[in-house]
């Protein structure tokens, strides 16, 4: 995940779309088809046991802390491995490579190894793989003392465009300090300086800015030391069809690898943070893969210890110095928290958490059912940022009403597991309701396509939610999914978290060949452009899309991309 | 003192002909009056045992790595003491101030604390004092966390030009990694960041070059931690005559302390190394205030361990990581080892140390008596820097001359203390020549001042160490040291460390009102223009003169410039 708030103004286009769908009104007050929609909401209209989710809040407020403690004690130990570079290289332009760079010659390492250097003189180290990690320098002298510091400037680049184009003048939409460059100044020498702050990178730019031409200064060695939580000793075995899916196994473990750090974070280069959707899906890989369990333990419990006083589980936290709810507030997100509970659940069996977080789990609903009307619809609420996907214009009505649902039915079926079924007794009702109002408002039976907002429009989101909330039924399903992969006009996705969902519906809908396909198509689309871990942003065509109105600050390695791992394990 | 040597092409003038004079043949092979000199060395004239030195190098080289393990012993503590800033302030243009800049206005430091920063703002601390040690920043968050790494610019500066007038493009003679700048990222916040490198400064201006502007930060607080190897508690009381010499004495201190780090460092912003010549001033200076002996134990005992294969002792010395030989080797500092530990013995009273270092003093005269001709005469030698002062064509004969026999008579003194005389039972015969040959060749007794090269040049240079080397008789001493300071045609010096050894030399001649006003006037005149430690370089009346083509890198705090506090308190 990435967020619109941390930026520089301007606010970039996307970011202002999603701001506006928190601060504006909402688009439209009336059902499809100008029907009037009924007033109050769901949760009024169906009998729930008036003081339920008051008794679930005093409950997380007894809680936080201890949730907090929880998360600390369950942070996991990080795994340290020491990389090399593999090559000095040289950048060209080249208009058939990704972003118009692609490698020039390449030297070995040990030529920039042992010998004197002057002001000027400049290097890209090649990693051979994406890493996230601490640069290791170790500078020497040679046969006259070196009488000066040494100041070199670093950059680190997940991709070639990151170490080739200058980062200034910077006009891009977020913080130019996440682009990943930095001076350092070495008093001592000969020393090994290992710099303090941890990059992402598979290349390294190092500039030497100014040193003493009397006493030379040189490299004996550089190397990164790299840090994960994940264990490779503990990754699940996986036998790929062919060299393909090896391709895409591999880069998605990868991008797994590099943002499983001490909490499950959305991209080792920017924001570094925890957003409980991308926890989602790097869980769900995590299952797959590396089995931390005690990673996904400590992420739910930061996302929970630092819910509002309302009992509004986090959407993103901070975790450092000390784990802080983010600004922002992703309804969909929300909705998420009782799936992630759930197969945490029925992947580690530790149920103790389960229960401990339950209240938790049960409270989101006061939030997620506030804007279902009474008949059972979903109305795209101001106040929330309603997400689904980065795309422009997409409406997202159908999307959330089927990611409510979702939520709904997932904490159902955590009752149930847990035992607490009288406490959700009002939960089948309400799920009637809205596979009702769904299939009345926003199913077009003409076309077997679901529609979404006052526009009727058809996208890709639309029918992957519905689809995976069970909406529609088996026949509705392949038509909806078929159809709408084939319908030139429907809005397709264009992040790979949205796409990851429509491979899981186009699995749900039995359309095996089309998920495969599309799997192959879009990942493997950036594999063909070279990618050594998967991209924030990716839509085939543009190299340059970028929430952030710069390439150069999108990240290369991001969670929400990591699922093929999951995805090709799971195919039948 | 300051080196030459670690220079960025091109090399600055002075340093030109320093280094002219150790490669070039020496400008004249005949004595004044062109009078034919006599062949051979006095050390082949004297009958010196033929083994004498051999054997000294023979003790040398068994006891160097000894030294370096007493030099580590004897490693002192750093104190550490808090300084806060005292004032936000501007600076202004001002043509009457020094270097044309003043304090404009000044605000109180709270009023840059706890408020929101955005990019671009920026201020400067003064922190009213200079003091070499780290700056620690506390950084804090507001409503919003903040969702971005901070990225600060920091220029540290001894003075305003430093923080007001930018470094690049910089065209100086010196590495430009010396100026005092540094770029800082912070990824968490809050946080307290302890900067890991000491910079010498009063003023410390901060610059926000990028931030969230959606989860700000701010300061809470900076501060710095000084450091220092002087400790107040063990200075000995003084009693100026008036707020001049108060104001002297208090300049002075501060300049020794902040050079009194785990050696005497000749500057703690450039180059922060031990200068056997620096040392010597410093360590009369400690011996009046601080009376740190360990530092000065330390600091011999480096020179000493660092010693050339040949058993010449360091010029200066490079401490970290681990004590090694700077690559200049200056004659007149060679001479000044047996002083500075004949003035440790007797200061200290540490027997052991001069008794251990006893063959290294020794053996320093099989190389300054080197360029002594038989006749007793000084010709400066190629492959030599002789330095003497900055000063840019001052002959150094006369000053080398009386130098090397002002070491030669500590040596002897050294010896009779440490019951040794029989090692030294040459040297008076070459002292009667050397002084012989100095009266001889060196003064003329019809101006009543020693001259010095084929050119009779006259220097208070000459004068002083003439003086201090007990050449002229009580009266002679009088009519030069007297006219000299009155002849407008004499070289004047043009360091701090050469305006010692003249107010050193006015006071040996009884000349106590000369000395004084030189005192008052010289370094008085960096008072006057707001000296908070005295400067590397001071000529009245120009304020941008430096070695390196750069005000900006000239350093404002440097040992040679500290001895006021030793001189007032010397006078009778």
């Amino acid at each position: 995940m990435k967020k619109p708030a941390d930026t520089q103004a301007p606010v970039p286009a996307v970011a202002c779309l999603a701001l506006g769908l928190m601060l504006a009104q909402p688009l439209w007050a009336q059902g499809p088809n100008n029907t009037p929609l009924r007033e109050g909401t769901v949760k009024a209209a169906v009998a729930i046991d008036p003081g339920l989710f008051e008794r679930q809040m005093s409950l997380i407020d007894k809680r936080r802390a201890s949730w907090l403690e929880k998360a600390e004690q369950a942070t996991p130990e990080l795994i340290r491995t020491v990389k090399k570079p593999v090559a000095v290289i040289t950048v060209t332009n080249d208009p058939a490579s990704f972003q118009g760079w692609k490698t020039g010659s390449a030297a070995a390492v040990m030529s920039v190894y042992d010998r004197p250097l002057k002001p000027g003189d400049s290097f890209i180290l090649d990693f051979g793989e994406h890493l996230a990690g601490q640069l290791i320098l170790s500078l020497r002298d040679f046969d006259i003392p070196v009488d000066a510091p040494v100041r070199l400037a670093l950059v680190f680049g997940e991709v070639l465009a990151e170490v080739t184009e200058p980062f200034d003048p910077y006009t891009g939409g977020l913080t130019r300090a996440w682009l990943q460059d930095e001076t350092v100044n070495v008093d001592v020498v000969p020393q090994t300086v290992r710099l303090p702050r941890r990059y992402a990178f598979r290349y390294a730019k190092v500039t030497v800015v100014s040193c003493s031409t009397h006493g030379k200064f040189g490299f004996s060695g550089i190397q990164a030391e790299a840090v994960t939580s994940a264990d490779e000793r503990k990754l699940l075995p996986f036998t790929p069809r062919d060299a393909d899916e090896a391709a895409l196994d591999r880069v998605a473990r990868a991008t797994l690898r590099d943002c499983m750090q001490t909490v499950f974070e959305d991209g080792p280069k920017r924001d570094r943070r925890l957003w409980l959707g991308d926890l989602r899906l790097q869980a769900l890989a995590n299952y797959a893969t590396y089995r931390n369990y005690g990673l996904v333990k400590r992420s739910l419990y930061i996302l929970a210890g630092t819910a509002t006083d309302k009992g509004l589980v986090s959407t993103c936290a901070l975790e450092q110095p000390k784990p802080v709810r983010g600004g922002n507030s992703i309804l969909d997100y929300t909705a998420l928290f009782a799936p992630t509970v759930l197969e945490y659940l029925e992947a580690s069996g530790d149920r103790q958490t389960a229960e401990d977080l339950w209240p938790l789990v049960l409270k989101q609903l006061d939030f997620t059912l506030e804007p279902v009307n009474g008949e059972g619809l979903f109305i795209t609420p101001k106040g929330w940022w309603c997400f689904i996907d980065w795309h422009r214009t997409l409406d997202k009505q159908a999307s959330e009403h089927a990611i409510v649902l979702f939520g709904l039915k997932a904490t159902q079926r955590l009752a149930e597991k847990l035992g607490r079924t009288t406490e959700t007794a009002f939960i089948p009702e309400i799920v009637t309701r809205m596979e009702s109002a769904a299939r009345k408002h926003l199913w077009d039976e003409s076309r077997g396509l679901f529609v979404s907002g006052p526009g009727r429009e058809v996208s890709w989101a639309s029918q992957a939610w519905m689809t995976l909330a069970g909406v529609p039924s088996p026949e509705q399903t392949r038509r909806a999914m078929s159809g709408v992969i084939r319908l030139p006009s429907a809005e397709k996705p264009v992040t790979p978290y949205m796409n990851h969902y429509v491979v899981e519906a186009l699995l749900a809908a039995g359309l095996k060949e089309d998920a495969d396909r599309l799997l192959r198509d879009y990942w493997g689309g950036m594999l063909k452009k070279g990618a050594d871990t998967f991209w924030e942003v990716y839509v085939p065509g543009d190299d340059f899309l970028s929430p952030y109105k710069s390439h150069l600050m999108n990240s290369y390695c991001h969670a929400w991309s990591c699922t093929p791992t999951y995805l090709l394990r799971k195919q039948p």
